[in-house]
């Protein structure tokens, strides 16, 4: 099975714990069979090959996400970058051509689309599977899988297929409705579009080709800039006459909202969190390293981290968007490539934060015109290069980085360090990148 | 006007604001008439000076709020420092010697005492000054103030006056009843026990003589850990005959809760806090530097510091104390003689904190055994006194102290500064004090 994921818009619909940079597939708030914490991302990868042992995942994303998908798959996962966001479109093209023309795969092979993001068991991706033995039947060009309604529902297109059947022809699709017009679709035999479909490798890339000018996968990648943004339902799915649906009745929740995820995590709480026994149906999720104590609260959500704090009534939670715009900190947790950083202190002229570092890792050598820096190892042992110049470090070393001066840690063990910035200008923009001259 | 505020507790009752070093009293929730922020402490004291210009006011107290007070009011309050805790009569008692032994206040003049934390306007010292006249006409060796109840509280002690009229003899004082048996009080003209008496000191100085073996203040304070814990109710108030109260009518709030303080803040949010259009009768408090939001709550309150975070209805803020004694957590700020440090972040074998001193202030000199630490200043100058050596220190100046190294931070103007503290062991107890040895 050729699977490619979409995982997209970081957004902030779960803020405070998901971010500019941190987007909500990477929030570690559901578990696995052995009671361990694992992301959506986790546990989407781990359905997948559940169900198909063999089969190839490739995660279209931006460059943004690169690092927590390191760091939370390793090297399990392709990742087919997008230089700049342009839709589902090209998206799906781009990630199409990288595996005809990077993985090898095969014209004639079946790949299926799903999001990265709903909450579904593993008899989701038993239903992909079984998209792809459709896709193979060649009734169709493309072969979709939409969602038995469980409510009339606002928030999702709805496919009207020409018979009850489990597949059957796709009779036409509809726009969100209203509460009224999702009862008559659902009446009608109407079932929720979700993103999800496969199709043989030939036909997207015949598709691209005929609305794309590009030579191959390298080619769209450099011109990708110049691509006219436009979703993937827009330009093939409703152009299509083709086109098949396969129902799924099974368990599938969308998250995107703290109401929802709130019904999906694994624990009412997680973190230092203490509720009294007056609380009903109150969810807590705590990444701060001080206590929360709720008394007295019905229907609610806490969520804390070190970009804020949220505490809403779990049914006005999905209005929360405008609110978190105008509040427009920036991330002040971030996932790197050498590890995470977490803002532990602000003030004018000075920013203190908190280094983790995984063992084996490093930063990409760099300096600063506008500040300098002081970093303190606190726990592990590694090297700091600095001007071309390599030292051992450990607990307690300090190194002084003046302006201008090009630097990195290089983590032997894993390591914490706390790094103080202090200048007149304190941005992420001030940073100018360099190859390595280690003496 | 003599006035001992007593200023006492320092109590979890508005935790995380409130913890074991820092009391309620110290908290700026209020404003003055100029719209700056003021503790109930400066409140206090300016309501008094501004009804007595003066007025000489003593706060009995215990050590561990000295550095609290002096940050708040400077030298213009004396302070009467409790050597222990020994309860409300031995703390009287010591506060009314220091004013004689101490102060040189004579036995013919009136002493008020007031409890440092009602809520209240300037009346209240009106009547306080009203008190000090009933108390040189000789009617009797007790006068005190009692407050019209305003509902049939269980949560205060009742003084039954013999006659409706604003001063009476008293009948007789009762214990904190039950709802029912308030009602009945209040029908017989009784009002609340606040604990506010006035007397000649010649008076109290015979009573402590009675009740205790002491020479003077001195003798009292050096001996005050041997003294018998005794409340001054149950000492004097309740034994003595010739005693008079007094009626007052005016405002008069207790805000030991959060449920009462929400209703005398001075604004219904504090800090970097966002209430949405759908929030009603919600007070929230934010000490941290990152955002809240509140969505959707009704009736509740919302206190964020770096001890932790408290998300409670309003009625049921009063149930707080057991939960708060679990949670349990070593303070993560404090008052200081020298200023300010907050806990910015901890993990196993380091502590990160945040300093920040008052130009001309300096800290002990000290050392550690079993940790080391870094100071980083981030803003200000001044000295960093080294094993005997003074260094001068400014923005991006790193000091590095190992083990048993004796050390201490001058203030030339107000600085700030990021510490790093690494060991095996990190405790508040590990610390020696020593006489400076600056070459």
């Amino acid at each position: 099975m050729n699977i490619i994921l979409l995982s997209g818009g970081s957004g902030k619909r779960l803020w405070p714990l998901s971010n500019d940079t941190r987007s909500k597939q990477f929030l570690k708030l559901f578990k696995d069979d052995l009671g361990t914490y694992e992301s959506m991302v986790h546990r989407v990868y781990r359905q997948i090959t559940t169900v198909d042992p063999n089969a190839k995942v490739t995660i279209a994303t931006s460059k943004s996400q690169v690092s927590s998908i390191r760091n939370q798959l390793g090297d399990k996962a392709e990742i087919c970058i997008e230089p700049c966001r342009r839709d589902t479109f090209p998206a799906i093209v781009l990630a199409t051509a990288y595996l005809h023309d990077v993985m090898g795969v095969s014209e004639d092979e079946c790949v299926a689309v799903c999001p990265v993001d709903p909450y579904v068991d593993c008899s989701y991706y038993e239903g992909v599977q079984d998209l792809e033995k459709l896709v193979l039947q060649d009734t169709a060009n493309l072969t979709l899988m939409g969602i038995e309604p469980t409510v009339p529902s606002k928030k999702y297109g709805y496919i009207i297929p020409e018979t009850s059947e489990k597949v059957s022809k796709v009779k036409e699709f509809k726009e969100k409705p209203d509460k009224e017009t999702a009862r008559k679709y659902i009446a009608e035999g109407g079932i929720w579009n979700a993103g999800v479909f496969a199709f043989r490798l030939r036909y997207m890339l015949e598709k691209a080709h005929n609305l794309i000018d590009f030579k191959d996968y390298n080619d769209l990648f450099n011109k990708y800039e110049t691509i006219e943004k436009i979703s993937f339902d827009y330009a093939v799915v409703e152009k299509e006459p083709s086109i098949q649906v396969m129902r799924y009745a099974g368990a599938w929740k969308d998250v995107g909202t703290w109401n929802m995820m709130a019904e999906a995590m694994a624990d009412v709480t997680k973190g230092n969190v203490t509720l009294d026994e007056t609380c009903e149906n109150v969810n807590v999720v705590n990444e701060l390293d001080i206590p929360i104590l709720v008394m007295g609260c019905k229907n609610m959500v806490v969520a804390a981290s070190c970009d804020g704090i949220l505490v809403t009534d779990k049914e006005r939670s999905g209005a929360m968007k405008p609110y978190v715009e105008a509040i427009s900190n920036e991330a002040r947790f971030a996932e790197k490539s050498w590890g995470t950083y977490t803002v532990v202190h602000v003030q004018p002229g000075s920013l203190t934060i908190k280094i983790t570092m995984q063992a084996g890792n490093h930063m990409r050598y760099h300096s600063h015109e506008m500040r300098y820096e002081i970093w303190t190892i606190i726990s592990g042992t590694g090297r700091a290069v600095i001007d071309g110049f390599s030292r051992r470090i450990g607990p307690g070393d300090v190194v002084t980085l003046p302006k201008g001066v090009k630097h990195a840690l290089f983590a032997d063990t894993d390591m914490d360090a706390i790094e103080v910035q202090i200048g007149e200008e304190i941005s992420v923009r001030d940073k100018t990148v360099y190859d390595f001259d280690i003496i």
